[in-house]
């Protein structure tokens, strides 16, 4: 790209929510750091963790008359941050040491080779994915040595250039089907025989097209396996966590100014909705959980188009994404002035959310942290209304390791990423639910959204 | 609904879009509508093929004042189909016709059972689906008889209103896991040495879950077997197929008027991927391919910064969705004046397309329709520059059966949809490829796109 068109300084063009003005130096800084790949005659996927041209093909549009410009200020805030520290680590150490990770796992577990065949997975382990079709395809990590692919042939182009550098060894055509390249494979990795965990969602198909190649082999879940390294976050993914967040929280005041007599649960979740996608992010799962009065008794209610009425309580439970990697809150708020009894449960829910945040701590056991909120609520004389398990690990899956919960056997660590969200729900009248993700410290944990109100946000 | 708010006549509340007056009869309509079936005691889901209270609450906006607005157009025109023919059929029927036609498929392939865990093929059975999560959940249909669901406590209400009717009767808690659900299951269908079918998508890791729990069963891809099912649309999917096309169409016009020189191929793709979403639908897969110049000699290409230039061959493939209805086209276009070897090359392809399309009907082999497309382009001196098959099957997936290849055994029936799209790929030059969707009608096909130009589209 450097050669074919020239970077101008950043220009709105339309976009009003991006005065150039505000931007003068990054034009400069771009054009210094292009011509600097140049001249060394290498191209810009060496720089940087995140691969610039990848950036600006997914963040920033290109004008008629070749000049860049973004719908998101944040777009231009982290295009900005790139490229002032573009040398900011090597993409191959960062997948080496995931795949390193991964490799001291499967040691552990007796576990010869892992195959990842998800979007998540294979982005985890390469930096690249593509939408999962028809065709047998996946990323082998041997207990030693470097991945590999085995690819249909139409894949092969787009997957030679996975940041990671992973070899498509093994390429099979339309014509002939994947058997071939599999027996290959068979060969050069001893799978015959051969423990082999498997993503938790790898298709059937893929499962089962393996099972009747390798019948002798011992086919495993790996979801696990792997949910273990992921749960724990390096710097980028910390960064793009806090962002996930961020962005979360920025959405909710769109839904919040909804929670008045009138709006239904819906109108109240499509605004939220609208106001991710206004800031170029996405919801994370489903459609935001709206349920008003008696509703939000039920954790898993389905927003629906019931209006809302003054003395309602409002739960309000949603996530943003950011590069892939999910957030997660719940919020209450009442429309009108909250009910007496509603806000006395808050307080034992409020109580409940920061005791367990201040037990979350490198170290420690998931299952505390679980204790730590049972314990309040159930002092409170309302255990038998808080259903669920404490919380659950977040990342590039919504729900994944560690999990907050009695069952749960793991360890806290640092770079840990997982909500806390305790809740009583008392059917017939309402649920009260109070809902972060934290990051584990060093220290103790960092609250990766703004801390929760110590009150019912009461809209009038 | 029907007791808790009145409807009133729609509204804009500054939906500039949807000047009200164009619908004045729409409001009464419905309100009729409403108290006919609150008068007979019924609930608004025994209407129609479509829910209304579901078609509501995903296509209109409830308003502050409790009137109901849109955004898109086709969300009020198609609400006054539905409203002035509430009768269309029962949802019930249609759930048991198509679950009679997979067991039919179940016979004659010695299947006993039919696991279903994908949204896709949950919803086609019964009309629900929800995202897969990690807990244990699976549509069972078995040889006769009506299906029943085994599902996690968590997701009992939901699927208690299945609009098809099928009991949720193995319900399990997290506190005991899914095995006694399971057991019991096991007991009642004959599981333990059954011949199981399961989607070609299940998770990996609830078909090892099964295969431990039932290790003398028999576990079977189901993908095509329920595919050739999913094959023949009915009345309501053909529309919802038709309605797909007109939305894909109409979001070209944005891209083409891209392809000017400066534009990049990035943003042609995202112009339509803006036009669609404004129209209330979305991406069928991806992002649009779109591959200019050399490039477009790359069936597969990844679409990239690359600026376009005069004279450069622009291909541009993507598909819009409706009603989870998924659409496919694929246009050629040149900026400015097309290169004379391109418009021979696009007439070659033009006359492979339009001989493939007659030869299209009830009856006929699909690998037929294939060598037509093959022996134009044959004939012409460019058969090994045809390196793909000739169109794939297109419904609530993308690709699914029937398959116009030359390995692919199965006739063509009434009801089948299908994408016809040969190409010829000149490496280092350019890439010609037409793509419409078509259904089989009693008399030939019909195309759900508009019919392809006779000649590349010159954009100047």
């Amino acid at each position: 790209m450097a050669q074919q068109c020239q970077p101008r300084p950043y220009c709105e063009h339309g976009h009003q929510q991006l005065p150039v003005c505000d931007y003068p130096a990054l034009g400069a800084h771009l054009f210094h750091f292009l011509v600097r790949a140049a001249g060394r005659g290498q191209t810009l996927r060496h720089f940087g963790q995140v691969v610039l041209d990848d950036w600006l093909g997914r963040h920033l549009w290109q004008h008629g008359d070749g000049a860049y410009g973004a719908t998101h200020r944040q777009d231009i805030l982290h295009t900005k941050r790139l490229v002032d520290d573009p040398d900011r680590g090597c993409p191959m150490n960062l997948y080496r040491q995931r795949v390193a990770k991964l490799q001291q796992a499967m040691l552990r577990e007796g576990v010869d080779v892992f195959l990842a065949s998800t979007q998540v997975n294979m982005q985890y382990l390469s930096g690249y994915s593509e939408p999962p079709l028809e065709r047998l395809m996946f990323l082998l990590t041997p207990k030693q040595g470097d991945p590999v692919w085995l690819v249909p042939a139409l894949s092969a182009d787009g997957i030679a250039r996975n940041p990671a550098g992973w070899e498509p060894r093994y390429v099979w055509h339309d014509s002939d089907g994947p058997t071939r390249a599999l027996e290959a494979c068979t060969r050069d990795y001893d799978l015959e025989t051969a423990t082999i965990a498997v993503d938790d969602e790898m298709p059937a198909a893929f499962l089962l097209a393996l099972q009747e190649a390798l019948p002798a082999a011992l086919f495993r879940r790996g979801g696990e396996l792997i949910g273990c390294v992921r749960a724990v976050k390096d710097v980028e993914e910390l960064r793009n966590m806090r962002e996930a967040a961020r962005l979360t929280d920025e959405a909710l005041a769109a839904g919040l100014e909804r929670c008045v007599p009138g709006y239904s649960e819906w109108a109240v979740a499509i605004a939220i909705q609208r106001a991710l996608f206004e800031s170029g992010s996405k919801l994370a799962f489903g459609i935001p959980i709206v349920a008003a009065g008696e509703m939000s008794a039920m954790p898993h209610h389905t927003t629906s188009q019931r209006p809302l009425q003054r003395g309602d309580v409002v739960l309000i439970d949603y996530g943003g994404v950011y590069e892939g990697y999910c957030s997660d809150i719940t919020r209450v708020a009442s429309v009108g002035r909250a009910p007496d009894e509603a806000k006395a449960i808050y307080e034992i829910v409020y109580e409940a959310h920061m005791r367990a945040r201040e037990a979350a701590k490198p170290g420690v056991p998931a299952r505390e942290v679980d204790a730590v909120a049972r314990r309040v609520i159930e002092k409170a004389g309302y255990g038998d209304y808080f259903i669920h398990r404490t919380g659950h690990g977040i990342g590039l899956s919504v729900h994944e390791p560690p999990y907050l919960a009695q069952t749960y056997e793991g360890l806290l660590e640092v770079g840990h990423c997982f909500t806390i969200e305790p809740g009583i729900y008392l059917p017939g009248k309402f649920g009260i639910r109070i809902e972060n993700v934290y990051a584990i410290t060093e220290r103790g944990c960092e609250s990766l959204n703004a801390d929760p109100p110590t009150q019912i946000r009461e809209i009038d």
